[in-house]
């Protein structure tokens, strides 16, 4: 049996005493966990210095160094998410329905957790915290498979997490990394559908392909956020304004960032030309469809396939479309079921947007940057997902969890 | 581009349409749908008659032209099927949960249709009836593609229906059936993850594996029902023979009929001699565990196979177990997570048994054999899941859909 298997049998094996653990006990453990952060800083902090220092030398990007990077101020926020996800309620063991069957059979439909989940990232250490500490409070097993880049790093934070964790009294086997992070590695636990119940994926388009392409276990991811802010004739333009500089400019690098701005035509010229002149002030490249470029010159030419990218950077497409009908098609055709929104003050288009735009989250009158598990209240997120099956939307700790029925019943049977 | 490639286009676009209909325009197709099954009541069963013919000439089982045949008695059943899914609550709309966040955005979870999923089964052709109608139910377009044998009798349903349908004012496209049979149409049906939201197979374990491993789209199965029950030493063993009979003998070809039998040392010998004369008298074949056949004369030595053995058939493995420890490992480890049963007095146990056994449906005092979406009172069933992401144990309308947060605001942006 090679390092992946053993993880896997080790974790499924622990899974079944895990899930059944009362909550008083995994909220000691995540307790016992910040404060063994806090006691191996400073082996942590050398761990994560040699990753940095191996990655300078290998010339990576500044951007990179960044994600890897454990500052101070980054580390206490480490210690204070585990504070916090021990806070949080415990999803395992909610009732979701109960009902009574004539025949006398009471049949409640309980949460309880998935089992075993991996979870596949690249650069950022606090992600093996982080998910590492909502899987153990949802009652599952992690497998943390990291990025190469850094591996010192994890080791030494999943190091500190999982001793603290056995010491009170959790499963051994609960949270463990994978040391081994050769691709073969990584395919090997994509393959591991005997053992992982669940593979969350984090990162750029690459990885989160490769992810799906692999896989024997089911995944749940997304792709892009290709977020559209729609301008309705009957918008409010002080709110739109508003909306569409926050939801493009507060944070462009993020997936609910807004992508594509259309407008209605009838508030096109109105509108577009103190919008836009914000927009290049904040030093956003504008790319327009030929009715934008000729209200406001200086706008570059928007191409086919402007309409179905992702910039995460201070670009933006924008498109004057000829009513509510058109900005639906436009969204459900090139967007990524992400986060999309109306700036409107009709009662009719708000009902026949927020039904008809097939995505995620809909949003009227706000900012599509609200997509997340701390501003949905969830206290916490392990991703976003744009998939249809099982979770769509912020991902947090409900998402971690399946159901069983238990039938409890005085000695019925089937006629 | 071929047909199935047509076929996917066409249901991704109708179902746009279908998922934003009132439910009073669907049930009034449903109702139309059951009139036109009746009017093409001749044409059916002469379609079906052409199917036994060809099958019959192939040389196929008994049990097989038996599937396939649609009977008077069978043919009625479908129209009050689909009259009966007419009546069931619409599950689209639904708000899940609903709260507003301090600052003032008020976010609600609805639930919506899937999109279009595609259905893989084998001879029966009642599946085409009840599939296709508990999608349209639930707001999905469906694509379904019957067994080469029950082509002609599919082909006769699926335009009765699909006729009365577009009739009533459902969109063209939203029910619709592969009319090539071929192994290669299949397999493209399963990688057209760009319009098909789910896949559920129905049939042997041999069709389910061959969609997993072929598919690019989520799939939603359960591979088999190694179904147990476990009779405690604190058990009332008068309710236990009445409930392990009637696992095991009153439908024995089914996923939730008992494979296997557990019994505690204590109980062992005053249970299992008038249980298992019982059994034999009823043609069951017994297969035990040393204990048993000492306990027991002429019981059949069990082999290690049998533990993990779905007979589906008057055959029963039966064991002695040391006690609800022992009971609860044998089924986490040979079980296949559908359903599992427990008989007992003792609360603890009854607790025990519900909280760690990791299957689907598990049973206190009740025969397994209740797993099935009309004993849960869903009104219906499309299949049984023993998978953990989206919808695990019986699937009904609810199960064929998804959800979207909708998001209302008056100006909020992201600080």
């Amino acid at each position: 049996m090679n390092e992946v298997q053993l993880i896997g049998k080790r974790a499924d094996s622990a899974s079944r005493r895990l899930a059944v653990l009362p909550t008083a006990v995994k909220n000691a453990a995540l307790e016992l966990m910040a404060s063994s952060l806090e006691e191996n800083r400073d082996g942590i902090m050398e761990a994560n210095l040699r990753d940095i220092k191996a990655a300078e030398k290998k010339g990576v990007s500044l951007a990179f160094i960044d994600r890897l990077t454990l500052t101070p101020s980054r580390f206490q926020d480490m210690v204070d998410s585990v504070l916090q996800i021990a806070r949080l309620a415990d999803p395992v063991g909610e009732v979701i329905r109960a009902w009574r069957r004539p025949n006398g059979l009471e049949i409640s439909k309980v949460r309880v957790p998935l089992g075993v989940i991996g979870i596949i990232y690249e650069a950022r250490p606090n992600v093996s915290v982080d998910a590492g500490c909502l899987c153990l409070k949802s009652g599952n097993c992690v497998i943390l498979r990291g990025g190469a880049d850094a591996i010192n790093s994890n080791l030494a934070i999943v190091d500190a997490l999982g001793k603290a964790a056995v010491r009170a009294g959790i499963p051994r086997g609960s949270i463990q990394m994978l040391k081994d992070t050769s691709h073969a590695a990584v395919k090997a636990l994509l393959r591991l559908d005997r053992y992982v119940d669940l593979i969350i994926p984090r990162g750029g388009e690459g990885l989160i392909r490769t992810v799906v392409e692999n896989s024997t276990i089911p995944v749940i991811k997304h792709y892009k956020g290709i977020c559209h802010v729609y301008v309705d004739g009957e918008a409010d333009l002080k709110i739109a304004r508003r909306i569409c500089f926050n939801a493009k400019v507060q944070r462009p690098g993020v997936c609910n960032a807004m992508e594509t701005m259309l407008v209605q035509r009838k508030a096109a010229k109105r509108f577009l030309k103190p919008m836009l002149r914000m927009f290049m002030k904040a030093g956003v490249e504008l790319r327009g469809c030929p009715e934008v470029r000729k209200i406001v010159p200086g706008v570059k030419k928007a191409v086919e396939k402007d309409w179905s990218a992702e910039y995460l950077d201070l670009i933006l497409s924008v498109k004057v479309v000829s009513g509510i009908e058109e900005a639906i098609e436009h969204i459900n055709t090139y967007g990524s079921g992400h986060s999309d929104a109306i700036v409107t003050s009709d009662y009719d288009n708000a009902r026949k947007f927020s039904r008809e735009v097939d995505s995620a989250a809909v949003f009227v009158n706000a900012s599509t940057r609200f997509t997340d598990g701390g501003e949905f209240g969830f206290g916490a997120e392990i991703g976003i997902s744009t998939d249809k099956l099982h979770a769509r939307g912020p991902m947090a700790l409900e998402e971690l969890t399946t159901y069983k029925y238990v039938v409890c019943g005085d000695g019925q049977i089937r006629q």
